[in-house]
């Protein structure tokens, strides 16, 4: 359903060393599924899902592409774990995400019983990870989500706000 | 990942009047698919969209089948309908679910742009519309759902507990 293309992208991957592989490390995997997103003229939030020390999901935002309001980087991400460990319980495993989650991918992240979620850049006004709500806090949940946010914050901040940006002005 | 087949079914899909399209009939199929899920060994919830007085989608909820924790009833019908109508905006589409929706679920209502949600059973654990919390109600979403309920309540609660109840006694 794509009438445009999308507005030419001035950011370039982050090449993170492997050998440190901290909160930093994955997340510089996440926005460069974020880029990736930009470039598929996506909104451009990016999502990776780490278990044991590995990378086991990558996907980004393909509402648009996929025709699929439910195609959001952290819903992908999950169906892509769980078909990859053959289990739709991901305990113990960590989603990276560019964004806070939306409803939605909130309550995708208790209902895949992930273990912790690491968001970058909070969303006051449709965030259900303690921005608009905290869906992982209700009372009665039977798992819970550590979540806890900032990493890489300013950098996955400039990639959305410059994708608005651009698309506002046409350009 | 299922080991053991389902318990026996005592429900019989209802069969609506044609004639009448009203919510009744509309989450009498809601009832049928979530038959559908108990005989797939799965949590008995259905849901169906309608747009235009048609049932443009209907599906059932498939988490063990298909491995996916995202693949409640509502998020594979939203996707169906989605694909149907070749827009990702459900703009004047109804959902009819069984159950009242979880969170992530409550969260996709809103992301597809859904006109209204009805539900038969209040979901007070784990309800995302009105039950444990109201996600559609966030002060700055930009879209509004409209929520109903009780339609087919005791037949949709029945068709539950009896599940959980044969579930639980191994029989």
């Amino acid at each position: 359903m794509k009438s445009t293309e999308p507005p030419p992208c001035p950011f370039e991957p982050i090449r993170p060393s492997e050998l440190n592989r901290d909160a930093t490390y994955y997340m510089a995997h996440a926005y460069n599924e974020a880029l990736k997103a930009w470039k598929a003229n996506e909104v451009p939030v990016g999502a990776i899902i780490e278990f044991e020390g590995a990378i086991i999901a990558r996907a980004y935002n393909q509402v648009e592409s996929l025709n699929d309001p439910t195609a959001h980087a952290e819903v992908l991400a999950i169906t892509q774990a769980t078909q990859i460990i053959s289990d739709w319980r991901l305990n113990g495993a960590t989603l990276y995400v560019t964004k806070e989650p939306c409803p939605m991918c909130s309550g995708a992240t208790i209902m895949a019983r992930l273990s912790k979620v690491v968001f970058a850049v909070p969303d006051p006004k449709m965030g259900c990870m303690g921005g608009a709500a905290s869906v992982h806090e209700l009372p009665r949940l039977n798992h819970q989500v550590e979540v806890s946010s900032g990493i890489l914050e300013a950098e996955c901040k400039a990639v959305l706000q410059a994708y608005f940006q651009r698309k506002r002005s046409g350009s």
